[in-house]
């Protein structure tokens, strides 16, 4: 048990449940948050059946953001910014974890739309701005969190302006199977990120594969 | 014997000795530019010191430009635009690399300054239409290159809208022992790949590192 309370905001999605699921079955508390609560009660019977012992709570989405201790942003990337506006309130002081990328395809090319924040991460600090934001996940295909049966071989890059909240989130991504967090700088630095999943995808397309992305030469134990 | 002749404007500074070293170990023609004939003349001799039968020119970068079969942009990122400008004639039709990062660094702080055209090789792109640009060798540390006993340990992502030109390009990477060329899609992907290299460059900050990138779950033998 880490005592971590995990929520996350519109966590009925593949990213929602998939990570809700592998943070329930490491411990930790979770609470799902939906607009709707019979959807959020659905993801949390499927997390129940996947980890029968979970600790997981079904909630509307201002209740799963005033009580996560880390608060998770698994909407659609296209409505992040106005579902972020609804719970601004209860997103005050609290970390909070943005994981998407502003990525659109179209016919196998990929065009980025970084918002004038420089990020989607960096346009959640502007909304809040006492949020603790940190980014997270970015590098993760969204079909890999609900595999539950598989590990996520990735490195994750995180970031973000707030210290002790950036090592929150990094201890963790350590609950998460084959999981490894980088820590890549202030919150500036996600906009790169963002942007570079854009390549990963473009990668993936180029050689129909699912690839993930490693930082070598790092010292032993990261 | 390649056949291909590799040359590199301004190409006395320690990524552009390194790389002619490394192609000229391999067998490739290399062609050392700079704006004045007796730098050149000495980088040539460096090469020569390390591989004595090296095939290895020294040129004014005009000549150097106008003689590649690619050619390569080796000056500081900060004077490229000035210089592809001066050889802008010589670099029509031909494949150029360009595999700067527009990066800044102060007091452990890293800020990336994008041209307005998205990044560096876009940039080359407009001031030589023709020319066939092929963005490269972004994530290798450029004090890598010069190191001729050590492999370069990465993969490095490689991008262009010409898809003749970067499949030279990535079959050139392969005369480097150690680094793997990945298809990185169309040029405009560059920005993110030249942006990325800050998130890089701040993780070597944070765990006092010399990191490089490698891309997990690609086909076999890529």
């Amino acid at each position: 048990m880490s005592g971590v309370t995990v929520s996350f905001v519109s966590g009925t999605g593949p990213a929602g449940f998939g990570l809700a699921a592998r943070f329930a079955r490491a411990g930790d508390e979770v609470v799902i948050g939906s607009r709707a609560l019979e959807r959020a009660e659905e993801a949390r019977a499927m997390v129940l059946e996947h980890v029968p012992d979970g600790r997981v709570r079904a909630a509307l989405n201002a209740d799963a953001a005033s009580t996560g201790d880390i608060v998770f942003l698994t909407m659609p990337f296209q409505v992040q910014r106005e579902s972020v506006e609804t719970v601004a309130e209860q997103l005050a002081g609290k970390i909070v974890v943005s994981m998407s990328n502003p990525l659109s395809v179209e016919k196998g090319r990929v065009t980025v739309n970084l918002p004038e924040a420089g990020s989607l991460a960096e346009e959640v600090q502007h909304l809040v701005p006492t949020a603790r934001v940190v980014g997270a996940f970015h590098e993760i295909h969204v079909r890999k969190f609900p595999k539950l049966d598989r590990p996520i071989d990735s490195d994750t890059i995180v970031t973000g302006d707030d210290d002790e909240a950036k090592a929150a989130v990094m201890r963790l991504c350590g609950h998460v199977d084959g999981l490894r967090a980088i820590d890549g700088g202030g919150l500036y630095n996600t906009r790169f990120v963002e942007g570079f999943v854009a390549v990963l995808i473009s990668i993936n397309f180029r050689y129909k594969a699912g690839t993930a992305l490693r930082i070598t030469g790092l010292p032993e134990g990261i």
